[in-house]
C-alpha cells in the first residue's frame, strides 16, 4: 500500500527525486500520501560523493516491549549523531559527538510508543511513563503541571478539564517527515516534519519542525513554527525540555547563563537558591529543585546558556531569542543514578506552572486565526578547554556586567 | 501467521470460496481464524465478468501519524465509492458519487487509530480527537454527553462511573469482516462484520453490521443488529452520527423532514428554532445548535429525511423505521471551514443527552438476555433537479399535511 | 531492522547459539537488541532428536480486532500445551493436558492488546476489558480494588492518585524473552523474560519471570523475582490471579486447601461462608463471593491448594511458599456461562483490597533499594481418580488435623 518513494540511495543511479538540482529530497513519512519508510538509508558517499564527511541518515523501526512500532530517524553528519523519534513528536532521544552524549539515563529504558502512555493516569502524570528523551517539546495546548483549568466546550460554555503534565505533543506521531540534503558546501542536512494537535471543539494547532545540521559540524539547529489553523483565537504553550545526565552533569558541573533574575519555584528550591547554578553528584532521595530564570540577551535579544562539566573541557549550549522564548526553567533533579540523575534546561513561552497560573501571570501567548509563532534554537557541543573558555567569554559578554537578581523566596502564587 | 484465504480474484481459476454457487465469499478479518487481509483486491471484471459495472473492493492499510495501522475497506459499486473503516467500528469515512461527497472536513485529518484516542481525556470528550467520519455509530453501552451515571459493579453495588462522549463503539476494531458478492443481477455487494463491546462485570453487547449496495446503484443500506450476549438484562443505546459538509452543506442548504415536533436542545438552539431547517454559510465563532426531532412515518412507520443543496439539484437522504430508531437529532455546527463546517443528521434510539437523563425520559432501551434489536437504514444520493423534486414530494407525502409542533424552549432538564 | 537471531531449528546445522553445550538458547524478544521473532518455531525432533517427547515452541502474532499485534508463545512439552502472552505481561492464556483445560470463557474473546485497554476507564475498572487469561499477575505497584491512595510526587509532597484495579503488570509487554531448552533428561524447557514497571517519580520495579516444564510432564513452575531497581525504598504487591472455568469448575467441584482460617470479604460472601469450598453450577445473576484465606504449610512453610471436579478424577493444584505469598484469595464468580462462569485461586502478597487498606493491615511489602523478592509456584494437572486421591491425601497431610477457623463476618473495614 505504501507508494514507495525511491530512497536517496537510488539517486546516483539517475533517479533524482530532487526538489532543486542542488538538493536531494525524500519523503520518509506522509499521511497524505500513505508513505512510511521504516528501513531507509541514505549514504553521502553514494549520493553526494563530493561531500568530505560520511553523512548517513537511517530509519529504524523498534520492536518488542513498549517500543514496539516506534520509528527512529538516525542522522549522522559525519561527526555528530542525532537520534530523532518521529513517533514521539519529533523529540530527540540523544546526541553524540566524540565522548559527549546529550541525554540521560531515565528509569524508562524503552523508547515508549504513545499507545502505551495514558497521559491522564497517576493524577495527570502519565507523561512520565514515556519520558526519557534528551529533548522533547512540551505543549502545545498546554504544558506544565497537571491540574484543573477552564476551557470552552462545544455548547459554548466554560467547562473544566484536567490538564495533563506537559501536554500532548511529545506523545503525538509525526504526520509528515521529509529529508533534504544539499549537494554543495556546507552540505546542510534538514529533517522537516509536521505534527498536528487538532480536534473539533479544541485546539487546531500545527507544529512544523525543522532540524538541520551541516556535514562534520558540532552544531545543529531547530526551527519550529506553531500555527493556529483554526478560525478562532487560540492559546498555546511550548517549552523545550532539554535534559542532561552524565557525562556533562556531574559533581562540580555548572550552569552558565547571562542572568537577569532567578526565582525559586517553591520552598524546597529556595533552600539552596545561592547554589542554583552548581551541581552536586547523585544523592539518593534528593527532591527536585526548580528555578525560574529571566536572562539577558544581546542587542537582537538572543541569549545563550550552557552546561559545563567540572573540568571545564566539555560543554553543551543552547542559544535562542528571548522574543520567542522569554523564560528559562532550570530543573535540578540530581537524585541517585538509578532514579534518573538529570538536569533540565528548558527555554519556553512560559514557566511550568499549570496553565491556569501562567495565564494569570500573562505567560500564555495567543495566536490569532491563521497566526503563527516561530522558535529557533541552536545547540552546540563544545569540546576542549579552549572551546569552553570561548563559550564562557561569550556568555559573560551577554551578561556584560549587568546585575543578577537572586530572589530568596518563591513568588506569591 | 495469517492463514491467507484465497482472495476472490482467484475464484475464476476454479478455487471457489463460495458460500453458495451464486455468491462469492471471502473473509477479510477474522479474530477466530487469525485472518487479516491488509492488501486485498476484488475486481468484478475478473471474477464476475457478466456484471456490467466495474465493481472493485480493496483493503488498504494506512501508515504514518495517528493513522498508523488503520485499515480501510474501499468498496466501489461501479458508480459510488464507499470507504469503510474496520479499525474504527466499521464507521464510514466517506461516500462519493459523481460530484457529491458525503463527508466533512474535520480539523482531524488522519483516520485516527483508536490506540491514539483516550476517550476519558478532556473531561470525557476524548472521542473528538478521532472524529472525522461521514457516519459513525455512537454507543453501545451509552452515547451522548459525558458525565456521571450509575452502574452495578462486581460486588453487586450501585457505583458511579464517568460516561464518555458517544461511547466506545466508534473506537473498537471489528473482529470479523467478510465480503460477499452475488454473481447475478443486481450483483449485490455486502460487507458483514461483528464488533464486540464486552467485558466481565460490564455489557456483553455484540454489533453485527451489514452494509450492502448493488452494482451501479446510488443507494446503499445498513442492517445492524445489537445482541445482548449476556445472561442479564442490559441497556443499550445506538445513534447514527451522519455528518455532512460541502458540497451538500452550504448557505441556503436545507433539511427536509416529515416533522411532528422539534425541541431546541438548549437556550442557544432556542434562539433560532424557527430556522432550524435552514443552513447558513460558515460563520467563525458559531456555537453549535442542536435540535431534537420527532418525525412522522408511513403506515409501516418508516420515515425519510434529507439534506438538499441550495440549487435543489443535489441531495442525500436517510430512510429508516421509527420503530427501531424513534428519535432524530439535528446538529448544526456551521462554524468556519477551518473549525469544521458540518451538520449531523442523527437517527437514534435516544437523544444525545447523558444516559442518566435519557433513562429518566424512557429513552434507553433494554435487551433481555439473548435479546436483540435490528436497525435498518437506507442511504441515497440524489443527483439532478428531477430526482431531488421526487425526493421532496416523497417526504411531503410522509408529512401528509400533518401539523409540526415547533417548540420555543428546551424541555425541562 | 531486526537482527534475526538464528532460530533453534538451525542449531542442528551447526550454528549453535547455545549458552552451554547442553542447553539451546534463543532470544525471542529483546528491546536491548531490537529482536522480535513473530514467527518462530522450535521442534525437538529436529534440534534434540534424543528427546522422546515431541516438544514444540512457537510464536504466533495475532491479527484483527483488539488482538491486533499481540504475540503468543505456545509451548508444548509433548503432553501439555501452555500458551503465554508476552504482550500481556507474560500472562498465561491457557493450559491443556488431555481433556483438562486450565482457563475460562470470559466475555472478552480477543486476546486484547494493551493499546486497547484504558486502565482508568469505568472508575478504574478498565482492566476488565482485557481480562480473559487463565493466570495473570496483578501488581506491581499495586493490585486490588481501584480507589484513591497517597503517593509522593515529584516535588516531595504527598499527593493522591487513583489506583486502578489490579495494577498495570498484566498490560505491560515483555521487554526481553528468551527460550532455553536442555539437551539432556528431563529436557527442561524454560521461558525467561523481563517486564519493567518503571518511571521517573514512580516505581522502578522489574519483574523477572521464568516458566519451565520438562518433556512429557504434567507440571510446570513459575519462578518470579521482583526487584526494586530504584534508589529508594519501594512498596510492591503481587497476586497470581489463576482462573478456572469448565471442565474443572462445575456443580459439585470443590476447593481443597489446608485451611487455617477463612474470612468473608463482605456481607455477600458471609451469606454462604459454610460452603465457601463448594461450587455450584452456573446461576444467572450470581453476585461474586470472595473469601480471604490463611493456610497451613509444611515444615518449610510450603502449601498446596487444588480445584477438584465433581467426579474426583480431574484436578489442578498450585503449590507455593507461604513465606513468599502468605495470603490466598478465593474468588467465586459462578454466574451464567455467558457472563463468565469462573473461580479464581489467587495466592498473593496481600488480599485484593485497595492498597490503602492493605497497607493499614501490614500487607504491603517494601523492598529496600536494590532489594528483591522471589516467588516460586508449581502448577500440576492431576488426571485419574488415583492421582486425585494422592493429591487429596497430600493436602490432608498439610492440614494435619489442625483446626480451621471459619469466620462468619467480614473483618472491620
Amino acid at each position: 500500500m505504501i507508494r514507495c518513494v525511491l530512497p536517496l540511495i537510488a539517486v546516483t543511479a539517475g533517479y533524482l527525486p530532487v526538489s532543486r538540482a542542488d538538493e536531494l529530497q525524500t519523503t520518509l513519512i506522509s499521511v497524505e500520501r500513505n508513505i512510511h519508510l521504516t528501513d531507509f538509508t541514505f549514504r553521502s558517499r553514494e549520493s553526494i560523493p563530493d561531500c568530505p564527511h560520511p553523512i548517513t541518515v537511517r530509519t529504524v523501526r523498534l520492536h518488542g516491549g513498549k517500543q514496539d512500532g516506534v520509528d527512529l530517524l538516525i542522522l549522522n553528519n559525519g561527526r555528530m549523531e542525532i537520534v530523532i523519534v518521529p513517533t514521539r513528536g519529533m523529540g530527540i532521544l540523544s546526541v553524540r559527538l566524540d565522548d559527549v552524549r546529550l541525554g540521560w539515563n531515565s528509569p524508562v529504558r524503552d523508547v515508549v510508543h504513545p499507545k502505551f502512555v495514558n497521559l491522564n493516569s497517576r493524577g495527570g502524570l502519565g507523561w512520565l511513563e514515556g519520558f526519557n528523551e534528551w529533548m522533547c517539546r512540551c505543549g502545545l495546548e498546554n504544558n506544565g503541571q497537571p491540574g484543573t483549568d477552564r476551557f470552552i466546550n462545544n455548547v459554548g460554555d466554560e467547562a473544566e478539564m484536567e490538564l495533563t503534565l506537559h501536554g500532548k505533543i511529545a506523545n503525538l506521531p509525526a504526520q509528515e517527515v521529509e529529508l533534504l540534503v544539499r549537494n554543495d558546501p556546507p552540505w546542510r542536512i534538514t529533517v522537516r516534519s509536521r505534527v498536528d494537535e487538532k480536534m473539533l471543539f479544541g485546539p487546531k494547532l500545527e507544529l512544523s519542525t525543522e532540524l538541520s545540521t551541516t556535514a562534520g559540524s558540532n552544531t545543529f539547529r531547530i526551527l519550529d513554527t506553531v500555527t493556529n489553523a483554526g478560525a478562532g483565537e487560540q492559546e498555546f504553550q511550548i517549552l523545550y525540555h532539554a535534559n542532561f545526565g552524565p557525562p556533562l552533569l556531574e559533581d562540580g558541573a555548572s550552569l552558565i547563563a547571562p542572568l537577569e533574575s532567578v526565582t525559586p519555584f517553591n520552598a524546597r528550591a529556595a533552600e539552596r537558591v545561592d547554589r542554583f547554578a552548581s551541581y552536586d553528584g547523585p544523592v539518593a532521595g534528593y527532591v527536585e529543585q526548580v528555578y525560574l530564570l529571566r536572562l539577558y540577551g544581546d542587542q537582537g535579544n538572543r541569549t545563550r546558556v550552557a552546561l559545563k562539566n567540572r573540568k571545564g573541557d566539555r560543554a553543551a549550549s543552547i542559544a535562542w531569542s528571548l522574543d520567542e522564548l522569554p523564560y528559562l526553567t532550570v530543573w535540578k533533579n540530581t537524585g541517585a543514578v538509578a532514579d534518573g540523575y538529570v538536569t533540565g534546561l528548558e527555554p519556553g513561552t512560559n514557566y511550568p506552572n499549570n496553565r491556569r497560573v501562567e495565564r494569570e501571570f500573562g505567560r500564555v501567548p495567543r495566536l490569532a486565526p491563521g497566526g503563527r509563532q516561530s522558535m529557533s534554537l541552536e545547540f552546540e557541543i563544545h569540546v576542549g578547554k579552549e572551546a569552553v573558555e570561548r563559550l564562557d567569554a561569550q556568555i559573560s559578554q551577554l551578561q556584560n556586567g549587568r546585575p543578577a537578581d537572586v530572589r530568596r523566596a518563591p513568588d506569591a502564587e
